[in-house]
Parts: C-alpha cells; structure tokens; sequence
C-alpha cells in the first residue's frame, strides 16, 4: 500500500520502551540524529518491533514545523 | 527557548511554494531525503524562509509513525 | 510496508479538490459518512488519486478524540 | 457547541484501557472496523467513558491520510 | 455533544482568511495573544465564522509541546 | 532558535504527572484557563519541567481546531 505521507526516513531503532498503553521507539537515521516515536504498545506488539530493526520514520506534512 | 518536541533534524531548504494559506517548504537532509513540511505562509514570511537557508524540520514525538 | 498507524477505514474516493498547495480528498465509507483528508496536493499527484479509487483513510490514534 | 472538526463516525466503545497518564478507548463502527483512540485518562474520567457507551471517533480533516 | 480535547480556550475571531481548500482563522485570546488555526474552507462556510464571533480555540492535549 | 509554528501561549506549569512513557504537564495562562499538555517523559527531565516554572504552550497552527 502507498501512503500520502510524505516523509518516510530510513533509520535503526536503537531502543524500544514499552509504556501502560503508550511505548517509546527511537530510530537513529543517518546523519546520527536519534527520531523519537511515541505510539501504541498494540502497534509495537503487531509489528514485533525491537532494537536493530530496519524501519522508517513516518511523518505527515501537516505536521513538521521548521526552526531557524 | 527549549522545545519538547524531540526530533530536530538539520538539513538546507530546497523549496519553498507559497500558497493561498499554507506555504510547502522542502528541506533536504544529510542521507538526501526530502523532508516536506507544510506551515503557514505567515511563517515563511516572518521567518524570511528561502532557498538555501540552514534549518531544521521539527517533529513532536506522538507525530511520528513506524514503518516496516 | 507495514505501518504503525491504527486506524485504516476503507471506503471510496468521492471528491478530489485541488489548492494551491493542499488538496481535499473526500473518502465514503461503509456507513456513508463522509470522510475529509487534507494532504499535499504532491501526494496526489504521486499517488493518482481520482474520484472512485477504492483506499483507506489512516489516523494515527493519538490524533483521534472521542465525543459523547 | 458546533466543531469544526469534520470527522465524525458514529460507534460502540469495546474497549478502555487505562494507563498512566495516557488511555486507550477502542470504538467499534458501523462496517466492523476498530478504530483506536489515544486520549488522557483524565478526559475518560470526566466524560465517564466505558464499554458499551455510543460515541463518535472525531478527527480533524489534516490528521487524515490516503493510503491506496 | 461532549469532546475529550481537553483545551478549549475562549476568544473572539479577528480574522478570516478564505484560501483554495484551507482557510486561516484567527483568535484573539483574553490576554491579547492571537491564537492562528488553520481550518478547510468547507468547516468555515458550514459553521458561517466571521470576524467578531465568540468561539473556542480547541486543541488535543498530545499536540501541545512546552517551551521554556 | 525561532519556531514556525504561530501559537505561543504564556502561563506557569501547576502540574506535572510522570508517567511510564508520557508525562502529563498542566499550564495555567492569563485568564485563568489550564492547558494541557502530553509530552514525553524525556523532555521533562531535559528540561527539567516542575511546577512555578514560566513556560509557553505551544501549538501548530493545523492543529488548533474552532469550536462555536
């Protein structure tokens, strides 16, 4: 399935923190820079996430801000 | 000022598209991804975001998804 | 690719308006409700979205609130 | 009071689970689909959420995605 | 109807400005402070905003960051 | 670091809830309104959020809904 969310970021994740309902998933992409993810623990377990994965870093337009 | 949103990623501007209320504005990463933002054209014009400018795109952390 | 959002509602694209930067996509699901998505007028180009596509609309579930 | 978020789909709580600072309040809709909530506990406890309770799922138009 | 976004922050609309599919509407605040939301033009027509109505500001507790 | 996004809402931290991912912080502003906020549990310890702390709220202007 393609998805209208433009920016997908390739990256590792280097820590899973499972939450009550939330967790915790940072992703270090690249350049270095560690993204963190809070989503749902189902999605986490659905998706048998865990350190070392390949994965994308996904992130509506609508939602990135830009600092100068 | 100190930001809670986590995920601050450097990177240069590459577009910037004014619309009627909302501006489009590219910004290109270390690994070469486009990042696409979507913000008000107020800001653009406040922040005298163009071309070539050194910025960071910035994501509150519940804003990110997973992709594998 | 596998995604981290929750909620995927299938349904019918029945209007694709297109601004100057954003896009409305109209999607009607199952219980005729009507469904408004706001994204880049990019993605629907990449995408070719057209009246009567069949697709889902995705929510991450941190963006969805409950009314009573 | 009249909102101007446009998205409203009409369920059936199956689910609330409370965590610590966050809730997950799962909402059954017409055509079967789960739809996953993420809200602070204290709104469930004001609004006195539970099982069973007919609600609506409510997502402003920009937090919507097309997948296809 | 009841809605789990727990800030709802009354002021008076000051501006409305109409784009292609989004339209700017803007608040003024009790402490002077003008709040910016960026609504569809189809909530703006629906709810017949204009400058001078009494409205709230509502926003999702997960989309407020802190600054300091 | 200046921030595109538009909604910068001056007040004082009155509450701040650590929980297992996310933490909850409540901000009171001018007219007497408290907003709530859901950040992560990292960035109050970054930041080290406690309450009497003069913060902003802060808000992307698409994330700010109307309510009449």
């Amino acid at each position: 399935m393609e998805l209208s969310a433009r920016n997908k970021i390739r990256g590792t994740i280097t820590e899973v923190k499972i939450g009550s309902v939330m967790a915790k998933v940072a992703v270090k992409i690249a350049d270095g820079t560690i993204i963190s993810s809070m989503i749902t623990i189902d999605s986490v377990e659905d998706m048998n996430l865990k350190v070392g994965d390949e994965v994308f870093a996904i992130v509506k337009s609508t939602e990135v801000m830009i600092g100068k």
